[in-house]
Order: structure tokens, then C-alpha cells, then sequence
């Protein structure tokens, strides 16, 4: 089974990403065959801004590196290396009703929320479909908010297959309605536009911080605890086992322990979780070239499948003449 | 100056075609730098039959060959040989704002005229003003038609350039109210859909059978006849230099020249006029595989261009990290 999935070129990352989608991406390696890239032509639709997507590229390269993406098990590359998906999304254009764009709820979304309507965002669904059937992916983990697009992308195979022959395999969206939603500082979904985040890779001052600033209610340090409703207890619990997460729910339920406390040890637990990523990412920025070239590598290894669905379509299409 | 054009991948041509676009491009290699190509992925949009659409490609290029496209002057490829415009083409999608190709009339038109709704037609400017702008082309000649596209170009480059300083050249359309509308059998303009043609590289036989189905009226032989109102003569003058127009037309004006003669000398002279070029074309056609060897020449010069436009886009837009 094949597992695609496109990450956005972000160089900052919170426990809200780590534990809502890098980990699950990065354990699906142990499950099947993993494609995954980073989707910088994708980022276009958003950001003009070159040198920071070049340099949130190298970054989100060196995060999920660090984090644990195997090189060498899965197929790892930036999207812009390998350009045959631009090929396909105009081939696939030709056989894109425009009604079925304009029924895309994440374009009018993301215009409604004051993203400029220019083509590439409302084209963003064909080059996602390129994405998916340019690997012949099997599966592909996402979001509720792009169910539709991998619907969009099987809509898009079934006519071109219709017209040449069984070119592409039709992709099943995989959604995965138990992903823990991470809580932020405030109890919201931790997100960078809540401003309510615990970020990955910071120094420990500024770490320890941002732990201290979880709220939490005002019951005394001798009081027993509501471990459920406690926003600190559902951001410890991400880091435990169900052992460890049962001993931490007895000291809430037993009293004695204070917030300040549970604050300090969580802090120590995610520095030292992440102490030897953020080792291995500071090395991976540190050698940029090396770094350049297992990217190049995984193009390279990305391009050998892409040929193969590239010379059926250019000679089905005709452009092989 | 250099001058671009893209070119229907059709085989078959007429006199419309030849004295409308082809003959005036040919010459356009002693004004200027030409760089021609036959737009197989623009055919796209319209034809999903790719056997069709690869003997297309390679007969259209057999013809502009014959035809008098020297491919060592000039910069002569087939459209996908050169697939770094679809990069172009996704760049330029994002500061092409949804509103400019909404209003492209031929979009419209073309629905209009029943071919399917389909986003490639929509997106087709946004790929055109890529093939121009790969190219720093400074003039690109088009019908009327067409004007508004080479207007969205500029547009678009102007936003580019507004972003990231002078990346792209502003091109300028060519539009030649002159060319002369060559009129076909009946009178109407000379069209494949109106069945009126008189082709290009056809037998004798069958090219002797067309003019002699020009629509005449019926003036009898010895009478004076009208030549500004006459067909035959409109065609025939396409061939004729000034004075040989000018003793044509004193013939009409004598009277005792009927039009079955003339149509039999006008016969005689398309037949030699493109008796070399049908030669030159059949010779190419038989030999392939050297046609294919100059066309990929003429893709490895267009793309020593497109590589320099594309090196700054992909630096300024971050794709080179």
C-alpha cells in the first residue's frame, strides 16, 4: 500500500503539528510505502515571499528528518524537484469540469478569510491531484477540510481512465476521525493563530515559558484535581504511556500536587522528548549541502515512479509523437 | 526584436491557412529573431485523441519546414519538448487574479460553440502568457482574436515584475489588419468548417477538382467581366505580383477569356507554386526520424532560453532552496 501525503514548507512547528500529523506521517512508515513531499509549489497559492519559502523548505526538510523520516525507507523530496506534476495537472486540466472546481469549498474558504482569488488557488485542486495520481498513491492521509480534493482527484482518474485505459490508480482518502486535537495554552485547539502554542525546537528558557503560560483553574495545591477538564493534564497525557497517564490522573485525583509542579515536570518531559530531534535538526540545517543532496536523492528517487505515469500519459495524450 | 508564435498542430492546411499566418510567419525570419513553436499542449483543450494530436504535431512541423522554416535562423519546437512553461504557468497562476481570465472572451466563446467547459480552456491565457513570457518575446502576432490574451500577458508580467523587480519582458501583440481574408469557394472566408478550402499538399487530381468548383456567375465568355467582384480572381491574385495582377485584370475587363480557362491556368499555377514545397514535405515525412532529431534540436535551443527566464523565477519565487 502506497501512503501519499504533501506537507507545507513551514519551518515553525508546535506540539499541535507534531502530534496532529508528523508523528502519524512519521509511523506510517512501519505501515506501508511512504511518499511524502513538501509541498512548496503549493505554498505558492499563499506566500510570495521567496526567501522565506527557500528557507522554510530546508527547515521543514530538516524537522521531519529529524523527527524521523527514513530517507532511505520512504520517498522523501521536495515537490518543485520534481516538475513532471505540472505536466500532469495540464493534462488532468483538460479533463477537470469547471464546475467541479467551482464546487471546491477550500477555495472559497480561503478567499472568504481574504487570500487573494488568483488562479493558482482556485487551480490548487488539479495540481493536488497531479500530486496524488503522479505516484499511483493508494492512500492518502488528510483533513476533513480536503476530503473533497481527494473526491476531486478519483472524479478526475475515472474520466481520463474512461477515455485511455486504466492510467491511474484512484486513491482512497484516509481520515482519521481519532487524531487527538491538541489543546493550546488556553484549552483552544493549539494553533499559531491563536497565538496559543508550545513550539518544537526553541531554547529551554523560552520553552519553559510558554509551559508556565498554560492556564489552569484555581484550585489549591492541597485540593484534589480534575484531571478531565484539565488543559495540562491533556497536554501531558500526549507524552505518556497508559501507565504513566493513569499515576499522573491519581496524583489530580488525590491532591497535593500543584499545577506549578505538574507545570515544571512536563516542561523537563517535553525538553527532554525532543532534546535529541532538535540535536539532529540543528546538525541537518547546520550541513545545508548535505542536506540539498538527500533531498536531490529522494527527487531522484520520486522522478523514477513519476516517469513511468509520465511516459503512458505523453503517449495516451499524444505529446509522445 | 523577437518574435514569438504557437501553431495548431493540424496537418492539413489551405491557402487560407498558407496566405493568412504561414507565409507571413516564414517572412517574419528576415524581420526579426523568430521562435515558433506548435502548441501540441494548448491542442489539448480541444482534442483528447492523441494518435490525431501526435500526427498532427509531426505533419504540422513538416509542413512550416517545407513551407520555408529554416530551423538553424530561427528557434523552431515542438511545445512539450519545452514542459518548464507549465512551471512558468503555475508561477504565473498565482498573481493571475481569477476576474482577468473570467473576462477572456474566448473562453466564452468557445463554451459558446459547444466545446466541453473544462479547466484547461479556462486556464489556456495563464499557459499562453507563459509561452511568451519564457521567451522574452517582444512581439507576438495574433489574430484579432487573441489580443485580449497577449493584454492578460502583459498584465500579469507587469504584477510579476511589481513583486520582484524585472523579471519578464512586456510584450507588444502584432495584430496585421491587412492580412488579406482569403476568400474561399464559395465567397465566404476560407474555412475547414465551411468546407470552402482549397488544401495544400493534396493530388492533382483532387486539387484540380476543388478550384474547379470556385463559385462564378454567369457572365458569358466573349462579355466584359468584373474582376473586384469576382472570386476566382481574389484567389488568383494571392499568387500574382502586381503586374501580373494588373494584366488579369485587364483580361476580365476585355471580355472573351471565360472562367473555366482561367481556372484551368490558376490550377496549373497553385499546382507549381507548391509542387517544391509538397516534395520537400513528403521527404520529410518519409524520413521521421530525422524530422524528430531537428525538432529536438529546435526544443534544446528554445530551453538554453526558457533555462535563463527560469532560473530567475525560481530564485525569486523560492523554489531554489
Amino acid at each position: 500500500m502506497r501512503i501519499l501525503s504533501g506537507i507545507q514548507p513551514s519551518g515553525s512547528l508546535h506540539l499541535g503539528n507534531y502530534f496532529g500529523m508528523m508523528k502519524k506521517m512519521i509511523d506510517y512508515q512501519q505501515q506501508g510505502e511512504l511518499f511524502c513531499f513538501i509541498a512548496n509549489y503549493h505554498a505558492m497559492t499563499s506566500l510570495s515571499d521567496g526567501k522565506a519559502l527557500a528557507r522554510g523548505t530546508l527547515e521543514a526538510a530538516a524537522n521531519f528528518l529529524a523527527l524521523g523520516m527514513d530517507p532511505q525507507r520512504s520517498t522523501f523530496w521536495v515537490q518543485s524537484d520534481v516538475p513532471e506534476v505540472q505536466e500532469l495537472a495540464w493534462f488532468l486540466s483538460n479533463f477537470t469540469p469547471m464546475g467541479l472546481l467551482e464546487r471546491c469549498h477550500s477555495y472559497k474558504d480561503k478567499v472568504a478569510k481574504g487570500i487573494a482569488a488568483n488562479h493558482g488557488l482556485f487551480a490548487y485542486p488539479v495540481l493536488m491531484s497531479a500530486d496524488i495520481l503522479l505516484f499511483n498513491s493508494d492512500r492518502v492521509p488528510v483533513g476533513k477540510d480536503q476530503k473533497q480534493h481527494v473526491e476531486v482527484t478519483r472524479d478526475i482518474a475515472i474520466k481520463v481512465n474512461n477515455v485511455y485505459g486504466e492510467i491511474f490508480t484512484l486513491p482512497e482518502p484516509d481520515i482519521d476521525d481519532e487524531v487527538a486535537t491538541v489543546p493550546g495554552l488556553d484549552g483552544q485547539k493549539m494553533s499559531k493563530s491563536y497565538g496559543n502554542t508550545i513550539d518544537l525546537f526553541q531554547e529551554e528558557k523560552a520553552l519553559r515559558k510558554q509551559v508556565m503560560r498554560i492556564v489552569t483553574d484555581s484550585t489549591p495545591v492541597e485540593a484534589p484535581k480534575n484531571p478531565d477538564s484539565c488543559n495540562l493534564f491533556q497536554i501531558y497525557r500526549l507524552f505518556l504511556d497508559k501507565a504513566g497517564q493513569e499515576a499522573l490522573r491519581q496524583r489530580y485525583l488525590a491532591g497535593g500536587t500543584g499545577y506549578g509542579e505538574i507545570k515544571e515536570e512536563l516542561f523537563v518531559t517535553i525538553r527532554d522528548y525532543f532534546a535529541p530531534f532538535t540535536e539532529r535538526r540543528n546538525a541537518l540545517l547546520q550541513d545545508s549541502d548535505q542536506l540539498r543532496q538527500t533531498l536531490q536523492q529522494g527527487a531522484d528517487k520520486a522522478r523514477r515512479e513519476a516517469v513511468r505515469v509520465m511516459r503512458k500519459v505523453r503517449k495516451k495524450a499524444g505529446l509522445a509523437y
